[in-house]
């Protein structure tokens, strides 16, 4: 087990926008936290879907001539990080096909649990694969449905799959949401004028002046298209099962996951850590920049200064040089500096809410 | 006047080590956030001078190809950021020429006030100029100089420049800080087991693991050579005048400028702001990322409670696609969201240490 | 219909090298006049096969890093230009799939005449189409095939497809190679010490150092693998239909196609020319660089001089700028250039060997 | 000694065109044979002189981005390529200065035999070199030159230079043409409508539909101004020194080069060797493609058949990856493939004109 995630990815959809490939572009920046490996986009003018992948940051990867190659009044994009050592651009979502319903474009935000023996049943029947996502086998249920409706296949296909997923999905002429019944992952609703918007989290829509108005809800498909929005609750109830790493680390704190702000959650969990862990120190430091709101609920509640102890270097590229010599903790230094004048012969309370197995942390300390 | 600082540089430069060129890859890493547009790195290998620049960020554009050509002991380095609208490759340092005294490569961090005139002076002698650097006049006076010795030359060729001047120089043999009487530019001296190593910020330093000694004393010209580190002071004084935006702006607060910690002088700053300015609000609010330290000083005094109500988004590419629809206050949503649940209905102290004009101040509040 | 081709591939296939995927890159570089847009070679080590594929030329875009993650010692590779609008990266080759037969890599060069009704009927069963290929229709009937072994799997498949195919297609442990039986595109069997070669054209094998052995025959599957190689001849006959263009257009001169000398060939149809179209002239003109060999066979016959009174310039870059302000023919002249004093004044045969529609040609003349 | 020529260079200037960035990106392209390492525009729009330059192919690193950022109807250019070892952006042209005369760009074609005196004489006297390349030279004399107008000071400082010079100079409301007055390199003047262009080969003229008038004369300085264009010839008379590489190697067979058509006269020297070498032989083969005229002329006066027995490949990529297993002769053969049914049994006459010290046509042969 790696100190890491397997998996992140931001996903965002939007339709009846004029400008849906742009405010995509936009939404995904904002979700740039959530995958910095990979971004893509699909957009539909009502005709034909067409989509673009790229490795790298949204920001640096889409121009405006990519952009203007992908023309129409709906759109989807997703971002994706991934530690499972395939980072291929064919891994990259939306993935786009052509099947018995059409075109459809999916972005995916979680993992299936029984998509290795879903995909083992594909195959056996004569499906192929191109790439290792559980996305695809998603798709290849979809296809194989009889479902007389592009509603009802997407319906069918969910129905089959267990797990983590809150999946936007573009037709021709529709944006479809559909959130597993636990809801692990989220994905917000909301209204830009007119258009609908969907995304993982509402920082997307402050950056496009869009309005939060719900969750998604768990279980919930939502078909939004030319006649409104739809929304269809095919699945059996199922016990509520929010993904912590959300709150704790994921999620921006200007953000709105599961309906509660991030930083309130974040800052509470600090002020609970500091009564139920209440320790003698000098000062609280943070390591940024997922720890600063526990650091602030902590520091608050023990009555302890809170302190920037620890700097964070932003400018990292993809291919950092490291030097022959070696550096002691030179890993950690490149991405953090103690600040002497803070911790020198102080007591530190150090709050980082990214420990995985522990082992950052450990050098860190 | 601009909303903006003309000029922002960072320089390093170290003697001695036998990866010269790796630690000043390093150094400028860790000095990065002093200038984004260009970097640059000079070496020596006793024999020949080489130099490499390029746009953009030094994590980006230096890979180990291009330090491999940089082969030798001793090296110097520099970031730099102009909204002086001339970002062009060549206004970027360190620059390298070649004259009466050899080869020699100068970085730069600073403005000269008599620039304009010496320039003048000297195009009328016959000299050419290749950029619009203040730095290539310098390099005139000293290819001009008749001194007998390379410390000579430049102590004759900064007497007549008056003005902001951190110099870091290389020649094929020789490593030399200089650094204007006022003072009114940090450079800090240190070591890094046997070598000698100069830099803006003593953050530099502790990235490569190198101790802080002392800093580069306004008026002070510091030969580094294979004979060791010898002193010269051949200005007369002058009243010092150290650059209040290095400490409020700037410089990272993990590092020790002008000799005093940057995140005590903020956090100092802010206590003392609290006590001039005090008023009744619910919550202070910095700007990140520099107005953190402050902030916090002033919510410590004022007993007001600290709280991240601005989230700044660290993906900006250097081509931000706007969309055509006009969305309220984009150009500073692009990198700052207000965090709703901190600053709904709350009367809040925002705290932004980054003013020139305030023009884009008034945009955040 | 246009006055270019539709589409023009190039393939190549090695199994049993140290260096496959380095050996597949020198084939398709001496390819590259086969298609321009994209290139892209699979290889596998045994247990995997890894793909990697890129837009423009071979040179280009593969480095040792790209080949570094393409170990094993069997590879095929492909170039591709297509006209048809559609130059993405989807569509580039090879095609790797994970299916019931595990995984199966395919390069096509022709075209499938049934591809849209096979499609359809694939759709309607439930397969999934990520590209516009025909190429896709054959991994759907193969992984759709109950056969016991990959042999009889693709026999299979491709006795359903009609139309011109040579296929090169890579298993964990298998090269096999197929050519339809109309032979209308060529596939030449060489080898290169124990290795087996098959390639578009035998110009591939000289940059290599390989040796041609025959043609991969007209409904010929050549299976290669540790076992040795197997020929099977699955197809009832069919009168043979070589593509003319191979001869007079797409092939490099120093190739042998269908067997025979692409020089000799050319030549030869430039004297036959000469004695069917007699005509009283000063000179005869090539337009460079595929008329050169047929205008020498004319020039020959007819005893009339040749001369090289048009010159290309091989350096177009892939954007080409074009001026506001018109310039006559501005779009042939930036390819090709008249030599006035072998032209002026006198009477020319111009020999082109690129007609389809004849639109160029008449800028030409 | 190389087996290569130390320096080729081509040249461009238009004064009085809308579009003269434009047109100076032409006939670089056109111009590209003579140089494929890096290409550089400098264009004034009367008021001020701006440069852009970068390494590669123009059509491949200029963009109508980069063409828009080059205002004004005067422009000039240059390709530039050396085997000096010295393949830096620094040394890429037209050098761009400003000096006591004002701004200043220059491109060269040519070496100059005393640039290394001029150079320790002006670095002696406090002149400092950014570069390697004799050009900057020429300009520091300028800029010393006390002279009261820009031609007198080009004048003068081309004066005191010996060797090579093709020079095309661009001031803020000038274009200067200067050829030495050996005539070693050329220099060609034309008209497009009421702009007159200069460049290094007539090819440059033919793209852009301007018409060739006569070459810039041995020792002719031309000034083209708002004032028409005035011609001086400040030399004493010098013995002609045609660069017999120019018609043999360099220049396109479609450019007048020295007055005379290049494919003239290297057909003439062809029948020349002919006479004077005459060989027994079945087949007279060129080395493509420089020696095609040559062949040519061969082959008709020795009355034996001219065959492409050699093939060129024109996609050879920046960086061409080489197999770690050896492979015959692999270095030519990546440029050049012989053709088995020309060459296999026959005497063959093999004419090459890119001969210098012949260790490339030996592996050839």
């Amino acid at each position: 087990m790696l100190d890491k995630f397997k998996d992140e990815c931001g996903v965002f959809g939007i339709f009846g926008h004029p400008e849906a490939a742009n405010m995509t572009y936009l939404g995904l920046y904002a979700l740039q936290h959530r995958g910095q490996e990979s971004a893509g986009i699909a957009a539909s003018d009502g005709e034909q879907v067409r989509v673009s992948r790229a490795m790298g940051y949204v920001a640096d990867t889409f121009d405006s001539q990519a952009l203007g190659q992908l023309p129409g009044s709906s759109a989807i994009g997703h971002v994706r990080y991934s530690t499972a050592g395939e980072s291929k651009l064919s891994n990259a979502q939306p993935i786009l096909i052509d099947c018995a319903h059409g075109q459809i474009a999916v972005c995916h935000n979680g993992n299936l649990v029984n998509a290795r023996e879903l995909r083992e049943d594909l195959v056996r029947q004569g499906s192929i694969f191109q790439s290792n996502s559980d996305t695809e086998v998603v798709l290849h249920l979809y296809a194989r449905s009889k479902a007389a409706t592009v509603e009802d296949a997407v319906v069918e296909s969910v129905s089959q799959v267990q797990g983590a997923f809150s999946l936007v999905i573009l037709t021709r002429d529709r944006l479809i949401a559909v959130r597993d019944p636990h809801g692990f992952r989220p994905l917000a609703l909301g209204r830009l004028g007119d258009a609908v918007v969907v995304c993982s989290e509402t920082c997307a829509m402050d950056l496009i002046g869009a309005s939060y108005i719900r969750d998604v809800e768990p279980g919930e498909v939502l078909v939004v298209s030319a006649a409104g929005v739809r929304s269809i609750k095919p699945f059996p109830p199922a016990p509520l099962a929010h993904c912590i790493f959300e709150h704790v680390y994921f999620a921006r704190p200007d953000s709105y996951v599961f309906g509660k702000s991030v930083n309130e959650v974040r800052t509470t969990l600090g002020r609970i850590l500091a009564r139920e862990q209440p320790v003698d120190a000098d000062v609280v430091v943070p390591v940024p920049d997922s720890g600063v709101c526990a650091a602030m609920g902590y520091a608050e509640e023990a009555r302890i200064p809170l302190r920037m102890g620890l700097i964070r270097n932003h400018y990292v590229g993809r291919t950092f040089i490291q030097p022959q010599a070696s550096i002691r903790h030179f890993g950690v230094k490149v991405k953090l500096n103690p600040v002497k004048s803070i911790l020198q012969g102080q007591r530190v309370v150090l709050v980082d809410d990214s420990i995985v197995r522990g082992t950052t942390s450990r050098k860190i300390v």
